[in-house]
């Protein structure tokens, strides 16, 4: 969450010259994104997002990425319009890094989103979902179940001095997921990170959807399954099911979930805490020296994979059907 | 030049309900500033700079800051307005930090500044210091010709270690400076930190004076002379005398140069080529663990001062008279 790459106004001036935007009127690097370096550009025809994508994302998959926001934007989702460069490319090169830059979306993120907010972000997840039913690219999910096992295995011997036991119970759902994981369920294109800080709101509706550098093809379920864990537990770590009920009605409603999807939400939901589980679990072992990034504890997920291991059905989520 | 207080869009939202500005539409940290937190806010009736001012702004001090700025934005000058909340107050607090807000000002900062923005920026200087001249408080110079001694005193044994022989010509510097500064010259409210990043231009025209936290009561001329060792060096080193005729001559056509002050600009160049040795030194031998700023470099400070030290008389600077 940093400015990685300095561009100074010269360059960025130069560069805008290849887009058709105006000349630059300011430029901000924003605190902000997935360990990319992001400017916040005024131009004179309007206010962009400028990425440089530093190495976590890889270049190949820029178009994946770029070309899923385009889509979703021209179906009227509020999502980042790439802005193509004169030529039409969305991909350029800044400071021996690939670049894009998309249009700016208004709006705030909620730090602890209301049952109100939780709905407006399951209409807008079941939303994302149908726009990219007809979206012709894919992308194989890095972090989905297969990846799981291998990543865990990075952070076995250590996972115990986290927490005593962590190691045998995590080894017990990796061994859980792989026997009773729902893989015939609908799938298609999913957001996948889709946490509160890549939400925005303006007067109680959503005003935009950020940060597609995880979107991959996966089960479709398994993204409402990710944002239940986001948004619908509290800081204290209990469920919320008002959240939930109002998260997963509201998807349901836009997207209606068929019954075998219903039916394995808890499973998917342990798939998801797992996930984040893991993840976190990784960065937290592995903090460089003089890092800018403070890591996320992963314990909070454990408390949730926990949760949904005890949830017996689908609708102690408060799914009203 | 990192956000170190995260100020989330809730709190946000809440503190800008004592100001009429209309409602939060976004906020995002920006890298920018002296060891301050920036944020840029944009709300429904303007686009802000949110500062968070953390430890090196002394609170008691803020006031002189934010009534110059607002007195210059008064005067018509483009420097950035502070924005009073409801109750007319232009410090308030946000996350246990002073804070204020003030206008966004457009403009890009120009890294190689050519002859034309040397003049724009001379004139910029000059208009300020007129502006200021009924400017009711006052802020000693910390960094005035009676901090230098002390300052080095604390850099002095290790000052050989970044060049041999650096802290006898210092020393040598201090004695001469202590004995010939122009203490007599017209003094008044100056910048004293002037440097490009601190200007912006559009169309080739200045468009904005930020960051007035080092802004005290000095020597006027001597603000001049801090220019002319910011603005008319190339990245070589070398003295671009074209750069400087266009700055100061600009600069006394809108606040005339008295004949004292034509001829005290020679040691005026020294003296605050010497303060930026003396705090660049000071702040390159004492980095911190895990820094998020890299220091810059005191040697090009030496090599200017040395070019100061040459200079026979005032003419050498281009001054058309």
């Amino acid at each position: 969450m940093a400015v990685y790459t300095h561009v100074d106004d010269e360059a960025l001036s130069a560069f805008l010259g290849a887009y058709d935007v105006g000349e630059l009127l300011s430029a901000k690097g924003i605190a902000e994104g997935v360990e990319n370096t992001n400017y916040l550009v005024r131009a004179e025809k309007g206010t962009f997002i400028l990425t440089l994508y530093e190495q976590r994302v890889r270049a190949d998959e820029l178009p994946f990425f770029l070309n899923l926001m385009a889509h979703c934007a021209d179906k009227g989702l509020a999502t980042p319009r790439p802005v193509p460069r004169r030529d039409g490319a969305l991909i350029s090169e800044l400071c021996g890094r690939p670049a894009a830059m998309v249009t700016f979306l208004d709006g705030v993120a909620a730090r602890r989103p209301s049952p109100l907010l939780c709905a407006e972000l399951g209409r807008g997840l079941g939303a994302l979902h149908n726009a990219a039913l007809d979206f012709s690219m894919t992308r194989k999910n890095g972090l989905g179940i297969d990846a799981w096992a291998p990543l865990f295995a990075q952070s076995h011997d250590k996972a115990n001095s986290v927490l005593p036991g962590l190691a045998a119970q995590v080894d017990g759902e990796l061994e859980y997921l792989a026997a009773n994981w729902p893989h015939t369920l609908p799938a298609g294109v999913i957001h996948a990170d889709l946490f509160p800080d890549n939400a925005f709101f303006m007067r109680q509706k959503l005003s935009g959807i950020i940060d597609f550098y995880f979107a991959c093809n996966d089960l479709l379920a398994y993204d409402l399954a990710i944002c239940l864990n986001a948004w619908c537990f509290e800081e204290d770590g209990a469920f919320n099911v008002t959240k939930s009920r109002a998260l997963t009605t509201a998807y349901h409603a836009v997207r209606p979930l068929g019954a075998d999807e219903i039916e394995a939400l808890p499973v998917l939901c342990r798939g998801a805490a797992l996930r984040f589980l893991l993840t976190r679990l990784h960065d937290w072992l592995r903090v460089p020296e003089g890092a800018l990034v403070t890591p996320k504890d992963p314990r909070p997920y454990l408390e949730r994979l926990r949760f949904h291991g005890g949830v017996a059905r689908a609708s102690e989520y408060g799914l009203a059907l």
